[in-house]
C-alpha cells in the first residue's frame, strides 16, 4: 500500500470504530462491517433477520442501525434497512466488499447434518408436543427452542453415535429434546432433569400418552444431582444460563452425572459472545478439564429470545483424564441472567401507556406482558421498548 | 436396568475395552464401537475409507481391524471388512445400533459451506497449479492438501468476511491456499511465508504468470517473523506441525503477525486427537489467550498423510485482550513430528526386498521411497509396511 492507501484504510477503520463505540457494540468494528455487508448482500433486510444472520441481539442491531443512519450510510425503508448512495460507495470502495453469494450450506443450514426422509412426520409430531409447553419463565433463563432445534440436536447426537445403546441426560429440557429423541425410535435410555415442575409434568404426561420411556426428575441444580443419577450417563445435553456462574454450575453437575471415563460427551448450547466473553466461557470449560471437539455457530434456534438474536452455538465437549467438578456441594450464589444483570425496561402499548417490566418489577418479562396485556388498557400486542436500564 | 441388563452392558463394555487395549487404541472403546458401526452401516468398507470417516490414522484402523478379526466379529473380504454373523448380533443386540443412514450433509460434506456455481472452473485451474508442486518433504511435516481443501478454506474465510479488503498471511502454504484465494478474484492482500524455497518459488512463478499479487517470504519460523510482517494482518491461516511445540511456535508467530486488536482471526488446521491430546492442544490455544469460535472436524483433506487418516479439523480462533505470544525470540527446540517422535519403518517391495526408512535413515519417507524406487530392484510401487518402531 502507498501512503494514500494507508491513510484511507485508517480512516475507514476509524469510521467503523466510531459507530461501534457510539452504539456500545462490544463486538467492535467488525460487527459494524458485518451489518453493512449483510445489508449490501440482501438489498434490504429487517432487524430480526440481521440479528439471526449476524448472531447479535436485536437491541444491539437496532442501536447500531440507528448510528449507521446518523452517519448517512443507511436509510430506513418499510422492510428494514438499505444502503444509501454513500453507504454503497463505502461498502464497495472502502470496505472493498463485492461478493454477494451467501455460501452457508442451504441443505443443512450450516448444521453439518442433513435430515433423513422420514423427518416431516417426526417434526409434525414434535410440534404437537411443543405446543403443549407452558409460557416460558424468563426468570429461569427459559427461551424455548423451536421444534427444529430439538430435532437437529437429536439427529446430530445420533450421527455422532451418542444415542444408540447409550444413557442420555437432558440437564434442563425446556426445548423438549427428550421427546425429539424418543421420536427417533432408537434404543436410548432417556432421563430429564428440570427445575420447572410445569415442564417435567408435561414431558411425563406426553411420554405416558405415547408410551415413551423417559425418566423425569424435578430438581433444582443448585443442589447436587440426585444420588441415583451420579456417574450414570454416557451423554449429557445442556443449554445452561448464559452466565459464567451458570455455566460453571451446570458443567460441574454434568460431570457428576457422567460415567467416570475418558471420552464421555457433553452437548453444550451457548450464546454467541464477543471475543473476551467467549474467552471467559472457554476458561470455565478448560478449568473443568474438558476438551472442545466441535463448535457449530447458529445451530440452535429459539422462539423470542431477542437478547441473543434467537440463535446460539452448539459445542461437543469430551471428558479427559483432567476432568473434574469445580462446584461439589449446594450452590447459593446467583446463576440466572436476570439475577446477575438485572434490568428494568419500559415498554409502551399501542395507546402509549408506559409499563415497566424487569426482574424486580411486578411483570418480569415481555413474554409475560404480552400474555397479561397492558395493565391499563388490556391491549395485548404491539408493545414497543422505550428504555432499558441496568440496575446496580 | 435390572441386574441382568447391567451385567450385559458391563460385558459389552469389557469386550470393546479389551479390543481397544490389544490394538493400543488411544481413543479407547468408543473408537472400536465406531469402527463396528461404520462397517455395519456400509456393509463392507476398506481401511482407507474407514480412516477417513472415523478420523483415525490408517495404521491404527488396520491394527484394530486385526483384533476385531481375532475376536470373530469381522471377516476380511476383497473390498475390506464385513461383520460376521456374531459381529452382526453384537452390533445390533448388544451395542443396540440400528440406524444406518449417514446424516452428514452431502451438499457441503459437513463443512457448512456450499460452493458457488462458478466453482468448477476455479477448481480445474487450481488443480493445474497444485500439479506443479514438488514432492512433499515429510521431514517438514508437509502433507499436501487436495485442491478442494484450499478452496474450502478460501470460500469459508470469504463467507466469514475475513478476506475482502483484508490482509491475510498464510503461515506455511504447501496447500496453495494463497492461489485458491487469488482465484476468487476479490480484493485481498495475500502474503505467504514458507520454510521450503521450492514452494515459495513455485507460488511466486505461478502468481507472476497469472498476474496475481502474492508476496512470498522464504523464512524459517523458528526465527521471529520478518519485521515488515509484524502486526500487519487481519487474518492468518496455518496448518502447523501437529506437535505441542510446533503448535506453540506457530501460534506465537501468528500472534506476532496479526494486528494488535481484539477480534483478529486465526484459521488453524489440526489433527483429530484422542481426548487427552485434544486437551493439551487446547491448553496451548488458551495459554495464548485465544478463544475458539468454531471447530469443524474433517474439514481438510490431504493426499497420502496416512498418519492422520487423510483429514484434519479446521478451527477459527479469535484474539482477545488476553492474547499474547509465548515464544518471542529464536526457537531452538524440535517442532516436527519426525524429530519429536522419530520412527523407523521397514517396508517390503514386490520382490520382498526389505527397506528401512525414517527420520534417521537415508530414505526419510514412504513418499520418497515411492519416488526413488526400491534401492535393490528399482521397483516403484506396491510397498507394504512390515514393522514400525519408535526410536528413543
Amino acid at each position: 500500500m502507498n501512503k494514500k492507501e494507508i491513510d484511507f484504510a485508517k480512516k475507514t477503520s476509524l469510521i467503523l470504530e466510531e459507530i461501534a463505540s457510539k452504539s456500545q457494540l462490544k463486538e467492535g468494528k467488525e460487527a459494524v462491517r458485518s451489518i453493512l455487508r449483510e445489508i449490501y448482500r440482501q438489498g434490504t433486510i429487517g432487524t430480526k433477520s440481521l440479528a439471526r444472520k449476524i448472531h447479535l441481539p436485536i437491541p444491539t442491531i437496532a442501536a447500531t442501525r440507528k448510528e449507521l443512519e446518523n452517519a448517512g450510510l443507511i436509510d430506513r425503508v418499510k422492510k428494514g434497512a438499505i444502503l444509501t448512495e454513500s453507504g454503497l460507495m463505502f461498502v464497495t470502495k472502502e470496505l472493498k466488499i463485492s461478493f454477494v453469494n451467501d455460501l452457508l450450506c442451504k441443505t443443512c443450514s450450516g448444521t453439518r447434518i442433513e435430515f433423513p426422509y422420514e423427518f416431516d412426520d417426526i417434526k409434525a409430531k414434535l410440534k404437537s408436543f411443543t405446543e403443549q409447553r407452558p409460557s416460558p419463565n424468563t426468570s429461569l433463563d427459559q427461551a424455548f427452542g423451536l421444534p427444529i432445534t430439538a430435532l437437529r440436536r437429536a439427529y446430530f447426537m445420533l450421527q455422532n453415535d451418542d444415542l444408540e445403546g447409550k444413557k442420555i441426560l437432558l440437564l434442563g429440557d425446556d426445548d423438549f429434546t427428550s421427546l425429539a429423541i424418543a421420536l427417533l425410535d432408537i434404543s436410548t435410555d432417556i432421563s430429564v432433569l428440570d427445575i420447572d415442575l410445569r415442564l417435567t409434568d408435561v414431558i411425563s404426561r406426553i411420554a405416558d400418552e405415547n408410551n415413551y420411556q423417559i425418566k423425569c426428575y424435578n430438581h433444582d441444580l443448585r443442589k447436587p444431582i440426585p444420588d441415583e443419577l451420579m456417574g450414570q450417563f454416557d451423554t449429557v445435553l445442556t443449554d445452561p444460563p448464559y452466565t459464567v456462574p451458570g455455566l460453571e454450575l451446570f458443567l460441574s453437575r454434568t460431570i457428576q452425572a457422567l460415567k467416570k471415563e475418558i471420552g464421555r460427551k457433553i452437548y453444550l448450547a451457548y450464546a454467541h459472545r464477543a471475543p473476551n466473553d467467549l474467552f471467559d466461557f472457554q476458561q470455565v470449560v478448560v478449568n473443568h478439564g474438558l476438551a472442545i471437539q466441535e463448535t457449530i455457530p447458529g445451530f440452535n434456534l429459539y422462539e423470542g429470545a431477542e437478547m441473543h438474536g434467537n440463535t446460539t452455538s452448539l459445542s461437543v465437549l469430551v471428558t479427559t483424564s483432567n476432568t473434574r467438578t469445580i462446584i461439589e456441594n449446594e450452590y447459593k450464589e446467583m446463576i440466572y441472567t436476570g439475577e446477575i444483570n438485572p434490568t428494568t425496561r419500559t415498554y409502551s402499548c399501542l395507546n402509549k401507556h408506559l409499563i415497566r417490566i424487569g426482574t424486580t418489577e411486578k411483570i418480569k418479562s415481555i413474554e409475560k406482558l404480552k400474555e397479561l396485556g397492558c395493565p391499563i388498557c388490556g391491549i395485548k400486542d404491539s408493545f414497543t421498548r422505550v428504555t432499558k436500564e441496568k440496575r446496580e
